[in-house]
């Protein structure tokens, strides 16, 4: 197809494309999940090609073809590079002997079922979930008046988006100190504190309707920033809500200590994803919809959309010059490309035409580069981060731009030179020679070392370290978003399929080791060695040195007419008080210690039919305060089998008539 | 210690024991974990024996002397058959190839977390969680109006203690259809259905304030049947608060179909686990507190708790005779020792003095016998289920009881001959030869095969479909609550440690094979052979006639003043509306349709600020109602990465200011 001919609406070909693979899927793997409306043939008669042939055969090169204006696509895979991985016996084992540790952590954001999840490094197992922006009744997390606070004053909801986990930064590397993760839905960031490995703020950013891309800005953690990917009214109070011309997407700083707001920057387009360079100047953005559509046509119209790539000292002096205009009590820049602050030596952000719709953007290990992936362009970008200085003009900052392979979502680094990347459509890792690629034409597919089928359709792609100055390699995980027939069927909403790789120092080919089913919905993940985290197995008791209740403090106190403060402590088998009475109507105050001082010794306190569940750790204390409305006799319990006296262990709360 | 010496407060002994063994093994094993308050010696200078030497060396025997009345307590693997397994290098892999599947369905309850897990053995891959009590933002459970009501009508509870799963039954083995577990917090009883994999029904059973056993009538499911544990006044009004010896336990029985309570019967003493003969007659519960007591010292007083045996077909005559006291609409049933019920020749319940608080009873493949585990006793008492029809005596209905260890909680079987306890106090799985068990004196260790280290304090064991008639051997799991230093450390609350050990077809030696995490808490497991579960991957749309939306539904109808529903499909990339427009304080109704037929492909429906986010998948509908309380732009979005247009797929609800 030449430049200039019409070039068909992606996303119809898109639909059509994947709904093809779908079906050919459906029929050659469980013939009998093939529904009637699905079309097999895509006009093809006669064809019985499983996935695999399908994409080599090149079948699809025709219907791609006028994605992202690319003339000649022909599906990943057919290079003689391509490694057919047998599936079955693996070579390496990534099993941890009972008994044993895993080397490395895993911090998983669980998208949205708003929690984290800590996995283990190889084995893949689940060590523990952190609720970040959900309630969990396990721990009681929402359920004590710390954590509704916590909750309450983090925006009020339920639930949220957890996408992206950024691990603290001292000097370039993991401090082991918080990790932040920020929600899609709600716009709001949560940091989560790793010596208790529990999230201990949240912030409901202002006038950000959806932060996406999330990071923290290297090499000292001096911001957490964030993408805002909606574009909406400023403020969005309902004025001007039909007139999208007047929309904005916002960038944000927020300080990683006092978790406030610092500034905002508005600018063209939808944000998405974000990565900072290594020196603390550049944070680099993709984006989509440059078009400003408020529809899907519309949005994939063009075939570059600008990545932005944020001056951060140069934000900061706008701000100190006072060049900022205030909205909600937030300094909001305008970055936008007709700003004044764009127009001198200096702007504030760069905005660097991209194909097409670019979905992320990680630095590389050196900090050289940014690397843009394609998303709707079978490319990534490289975006020399030295050159941008300089300028923002592609032909002088793009350093390389190798055709990787179809629907190109997110890169990973073995710190050996290796870029990975994962491809959405191709459903493949595709390893490739970063310089080679800088050395390589312009769409070029020699840098391409091999690819790896997974199983089915990756987002984010993670290895070992890859986010620091020095990645480990090793292994690689690919977060699958279908997996269809891998595990056995457990109704219609199927786990997604994290994907143990592994990929030695990067001199070894990619050999897929495991399968791993994830609850929805696994969005990235970000590892750390186990040295770096320094995680502690008693609470410090000084923690809580107003509220701390000894043996000797558990008792009722009266605090008025209708309110109460009950205190006790918690140890093996017996609660402080092994009954109080309250009457109803009242507002009890409930305070409980676990006076225990052997570590995993943790233990419930369980309110039956009142709605109250949570855990006390060793030397923790916590308190709830709920109504007692009804009366009778309810059995506190214990929900932590903590010895074998567990079942006994237990306060009766006596609940007599309302007085007078 | 002769019978006739004064016993020793269990409690004492017991905390005294297990604090000792936990400093023990902390100074062994994380010498710097031990806290100055930790007395590690118990009196015995120069002590310095790791946790395994001290209970091997018969150290413990003094000080728990006293327990049950048992003179020679020496712990356990001191025996000649005890299997010190080596931790490293196990010979049997449980490793399920990439793409290969498990070959076995696993659910485990999820304690206080309130919901289910699915997990494939032997991989120990968590395949999926179903909320059953608890709310989950992932699917949208509790978000969505069908989930809202179904959590509102059984209670109105965001949270439940869920304990002991199970499988109905047709003719003695598993159906496939339904699972059956328990919220001990609230006294409730829940249902999943496994075609889809989601909860159906919850129950919140009148009178009873929390149900702790649970199983379903063997062969055929003729009730679901809860062990009302704690004690309270009936009802628990308010009145008699104050007077125990008026406190009572019931049993229940529910309808499996209809999850109507049909009937209850009261007791003396706290139930606490039930299992059922495999004839439909006889369900038994395990009991402690026959002292009725109010604290742990009473609780824990006398040697011998009873057993209750309940008689089915006695206790639906009495019902239909009307001998019965109905409460709140439910008819009860008199079962206490003293009920005229009980005093003729068919008691409706037989009690059975078993020592000591005995804490679990499984009734054996073939329905011989129910075993009784002691807890407070290091034995396992063998009740005869044939002899039961004609005696409740001890001496005539118990067929043995071998010494099987410290703390015995829960026992399993392999089909093959083989009973497996579990040893909370000595942490080990303990194998023994159940004929021989019958054969041998009371108290006998003789029938002991070999033991096997688990880490640390096991709960539930269970081998796979160990209650069904026809136990399948190979694989047996280990539900330990304590996981110590078994992991990398995340903080103080640690996770438990459900451990895989293959038993083989009882000939082999257990050899512990993996160590699995579990967040808290999995109190319990069943197993069901894959060909058991039949799946669906597509909704039905016949399930949805009325709802169904198709792409010339969507629309928005204005219902009220200020009330809209507004209609929209869901498929890849596309909501049926590319935006709608509400005014402010409308209550919406917004319903959605899955119109793909392709498995896996789940969309999202997620509205930022306004705490709503769900799944639909695949020919299924889903409505929410809400308030657009505020005026301006929000995007609903998918939050099931669908496509490689999902970040694109959008719905812009436009909320203008409120009307007049």
């Amino acid at each position: 197809m030449s430049k200039n001919e019409t070039p068909r609406d992606p996303n119809e070909v898109l639909d059509e494309y994947e709904e093809t693979l779908d079906s050919v899927l459906a029929e050659v793997e469980s013939p009998d999940e093939a529904t009637e409306d699905d079309d097999i043939s895509l006009g093809l008669p006669g064809l019985s090609l499983g996935r695999r042939d399908f994409m080599k055969a090149g079948v699809a090169a025709g219907a791609m073809g006028s994605v992202a204006g690319c003339s000649a696509l022909t599906g990943g895979g057919d290079g003689g590079a391509a490694n057919q991985t047998t599936e079955s016996g693996s070579s390496v084992s990534h099993t941890v002997e009972p008994g044993e540790h895993d080397e490395y952590y895993g911090f998983w954001s669980g998208g949205h079922s708003g929690e984290l999840r800590v996995i283990g490094i190889p084995s893949m197992r689940e060590l523990t979930r952190i609720p970040v922006f959900n309630t969990d009744c396990a721990t009681g997390y929402g359920f004590t008046d710390d954590t509704k606070e916590l909750l309450e004053e983090g925006g009020g909801y339920s639930w949220g988006d957890n996408h992206h986990p950024n691990l603290s930064e001292t000097d370039g590397d993991y401090d082991g100190e918080y990790l932040y993760v920020n929600d899609k839905a709600n716009g709001r960031i949560a940091r989560v504190n790793l010596t208790y490995f529990e999230t201990d703020a949240i912030t409901d950013v202002p006038n950000m309707q959806a932060i996406h891309g999330c990071c923290v800005l290297s090499p000292d953690t001096k911001y957490v920033l964030g993408n805002g990917e909606f574009r909406a009214p400023l403020p969005n109070d309902g004025t001007d809500v039909k007139n999208p011309d007047n929309y904005t997407s916002l960038f944000v700083a927020v300080d990683p200590e006092s978790m406030e707001t610092q500034w905002q920057v508005k600018v063209d387009g939808n944000l998405d994803i974000v990565d900072t360079g290594k020196e603390g100047r550049w944070a680099i953005s993709s984006a989509y919809n440059s078009e400003e559509a408020t529809d899907i046509q519309g949005m994939t119209r063009d075939d570059r959309d600008n990545v932005k790539a944020f001056d951060i000292p140069a934000i900061e002096q706008a701000v100190e010059n006072g060049n900022y205009e205030e909205v909600n009590g937030i300094p909001v820049v305008d970055g936008t490309q007709s700003s004044s602050l764009n127009q001198g030596d200096r702007p504030i952000v760069k905005y660097i035409p991209t194909p097409k719709s670019p979905h992320c953007v990680e630095v590389g290990p050196n900090g050289d580069y940014a690397f843009v992936a394609g998303k709707l362009s079978p490319t990534v970008t490289m975006i020399d981060l030295d050159a941008l200085a300089d300028s923002s003009d592609p032909e002088e900052v793009v350093a390389g731009r190798p055709r990787v392979g179809l629907g190109p979502l997110h890169t990973t680094f073995d710190g050996n030179g290796h870029a990975y990347t994962s491809l959405f459509i191709d459903s493949q890792a595709v390893k490739w020679d970063i310089e080679a690629a800088v050395e390589a034409d312009e769409g070029s597919e020699d840098p391409i070392i091999e690819k790896q089928d997974v199983h089915y359709n990756p987002g984010h792609i993670q290895a070992l370290e890859a986010m620091t100055t020095d990645p480990d390699g090793q292994w690689l995980v690919s977060l699958n978003k279908l997996s269809k027939d891998r595990f056995l069927p457990v109704g219609p909403i199927m786990p997604d399929n994290d994907q143990l790789i592994h990929i030695g120092q990067g001199e070894a080919s990619m050999e897929l080791v495991a399968d791993h089913p994830a609850y929805p919905e696994p969005h990235d993940c970000v590892f750390a060695h186990k040295d770096k985290i320094d995680a502690k197995k008693v609470y410090d008791k000084s923690d809580y040195e107003e509220t701390y209740i000894t043996e000797e403090d558990s008792g009722v106190e009266r605090t008025g007419d209708n309110s109460v403060h009950v205190k006790m402590t918690t140890k093996r088998s017996e609660y402080g008080l092994p009954d109080f009475t309250v009457q109803a109507g009242d507002e009890v105050r409930l305070s409980t210690t676990n006076i225990e001082g052997v570590q995993d010794i943790i233990h419930g306190v369980a309110i039956p039919e009142h709605d109250i569940n949570y855990a006390v750790a060793p030397q923790d204390t916590r308190e709830v305060t709920f109504t007692a409305d009804d009366p009778g006799v309810y059995w506190i319990y214990c929900t932590y089998f903590c010895s074998a006296l567990h079942l006994e262990m237990r306060s009766r709360m006596i609940v007599g008539p309302a007085e007078g």
